[in-house]
């Protein structure tokens, strides 16, 4: 299976290459009669080891791995979980490792999951790690952009939200970076993307950085939302200040191209509102749907089967 | 599969014919090889997403799936997990209907069910709602008394304990609606049954209400006893007043005729005491069996397969 | 299949022969084709009901069914689940073997595994129980020394860590019981294992109990470690007196025979540095590896397939 075989750690460690070859194994996994789609990892066990809960990133890893023959195990959330017992993060991927043919790991910290993959017996794919790796999440946005928009070379693409918070910017950023792409980030001052982890996105993707949506949304092909994570302000006050700024609406809808899409990685609080649900801008239902099928894709790819 | 192929929301929505037909195909499902069983939903996924949890249920469709070749994922105690983040019950279920076939939806409110059904891409079985619908457990329990009396017309069923709060009395009552049947309800006075939530149920089934078990137990087929649900009494000394009433014991037992069956939803306290259990009265953990097989059956009737 | 195809309780129950058997099934197992092996109890369901946690045994069951060709389900935490809602041990474990061919349980009562066996549809295996009891860890254990030493006859073993609290010692004890073994107990004093649980031990193993590891450490085979169990320390200043002693690191493995092996049943804490691991003598991941296989060969013999 050539460059996969091995671990998924970074979103940067996959070129356009890369890209393109998950890209294609998900087209044809989605086109795969399903009896045939469960022979491709028959009999396989995921294990998941969750120190940060993601409900929606272990049931898309699960559903994925169900729906190519396999099943699944694991922690769901192993930070809180009595049955740690201190034991450290190398034993635990050591132990899972004993019990299943691929681990999914979730952990705060940066560079978990490089590290997990050197102790473990079996492959590791990062299910978000530390402060700018979501690897998996990247998969899925670009691939919904290339399904939705046939393309993602040429496209004018808005990020728009928390872009210092939330490593999913981050991921997409640098999935981004190996297209021909139009990059315009939108926030409020304090949310502003950090400069720090954008020292090698900016080498890809010269973006433009704004305070105000007007700017930016008439010319959009894709409105990328992200929530606005609460848990992560060290003040409420400020979270109240910036609740209600960037929500997009009906009105926002009315301002874009006809054509263009809107996605969000979900969960979502009010950041969009629920009448946007039904127009035909809509695109983030679906693209949790294809996370789904991204991941079988890599699992069937990382499992080399 | 005609009425089946949607959404299963409502005891309600279930006429005689519909009932006879999922009791039918659970004939055929406990008869059938587990080998030929496997074949009806095979590789199919059931979501479960419960804001109550509820152990017996989500295990009962989890094995039910199991049974006939499918797995489950999802989220047993949505509630207070974390994970949600605030998310909206309609996401929440959108979400989930893109990693599985079928939905089990545990709600607090009323409505939510048919609500869930309406923004979901799959089919939603409510698997307890509101004050009043438990449709899974409604069939369940005709189910035992037609397998365990060889009918439903023409018996004596008497229900017993609190009847006031838990909707698994008013699904039963209104499933038994559909037969002919004489209702007796025994309850101390403060749990007496919902006059606002019979209404519909006093068209079809006249029944009597007592708070002596004494008066009917010798003339009753079948003996439906609930839990006191201690969680739902606004005050402690009310709970414990009525606590040790309608305690169904040996004493019970010797009083009612030879071939009547006891039943219980369960999980039982104290109101069936241990004794009782070896006695030929006892068809409780039976019961639970049959709830996997009806399970089991209207996930093939729901699926289409 | 012999004096399988009922429960397994009691690490007591099993002779020598009976060791025998399900370490030949094991090493069948282990040399199975993984499509075969799918075949071993293909659709079976095992049901867990742990009142401890105890993530590495659970899993460790989970993914030995699965990969025999199983699915799992339960309660992962039975004591604090507020779904239990007062049912007793004796209703839980019947309503779960309705929904399951074969039942593990983890409970911290003496005798909880023998009850629940008598009152269960389907057979039961002790997933660990009260003081003494976890027979399928000792089974791990006694097959681990064997695949790795080659024999179990013979050897010299010793056995180091917390002796007094820790189930696993016990039953580790009782299964050597049944070999011509050299035991060695090292401990702290307040740690030594306890003498009115060793009666019928000492009447089969004339072990010798140390507190100092230098006495034998050049001597031994096998040296197993055990973690001293914090939760289990009615002080936590007596906790912190002993956690530094008896830790084993390179000094040790310097004075231990060349192929002598080291294990631990884990979570690891710092009772083996780290520096271990890469040691020729580490053999505690392996023995994981050997649990999971050890539990797929019982569940066959149990299910009787």
């Amino acid at each position: 299976m050539g460059r996969f075989g091995g671990s998924l750690i970074s979103i940067k460690d996959l070129d356009r290459d890369s890209l393109e070859e998950v890209f294609a194994a998900t087209d044809r996994m989605m086109a795969m009669p399903a009896a045939e789609r469960r022979e491709v990892c028959r009999g396989r066990v995921l294990g998941y080891l969750f120190y940060e809960p993601s409900t929606r990133t272990r049931l898309s890893f699960e559903a994925a791995m169900a729906s190519v023959g396999g099943s699944s195990l694991g922690i769901a959330d192993a930070a809180s979980s009595s049955a740690q017992k201190g034991e450290s993060l190398a034993d635990t991927v050591r132990m899972l490792s004993m019990y299943s043919d691929v681990i999914v790991l979730r952990h705060p910290l940066d560079g978990s999951s490089r590290f997990a993959s050197e102790v473990s017996g079996v492959p590791v794919i990062n299910g978000g790690s530390g402060t700018e790796e979501h690897p998996t999440q990247a998969i899925q946005d670009l691939f919904t952009i290339r399904r939705e928009k046939g393309r993602i070379d040429g496209l004018k693409v808005g990020i728009i939200g928390d872009l210092k918070h939330g490593r999913t910017v981050y991921s997409l950023l640098h999935g981004l970076g190996n297209y021909d792409v139009d990059v315009r980030l939108v926030s409020p001052e304090p949310l502003r993307i950090r400069p720090d982890s954008t020292y090698e996105i900016r080498k890809k993707i010269d973006y433009v950085e704004s305070d105000d949506l007007a700017d930016h949304v008439s010319e959009l092909d894709v409105l990328y939302v992200t929530r606005i994570q609460r848990e992560r302000f060290p003040d409420e006050e400020e979270y109240l200040k910036v609740r209600g700024s960037y929500v997009v609406g009906l009105d926002v809808l009315g301002r874009m191209k006809k054509d263009s899409i809107v996605l969000h990685p979900l969960p979502r609080l009010d950041e969009i509102s629920a009448d946007v649900d039904s127009s035909p801008h809509a695109r983030y239902f679906e693209q949790a749907g294809y996370g789904m099928h991204t991941r079988a894709a890599l699992l069937g790819l990382v499992l080399g089967s």
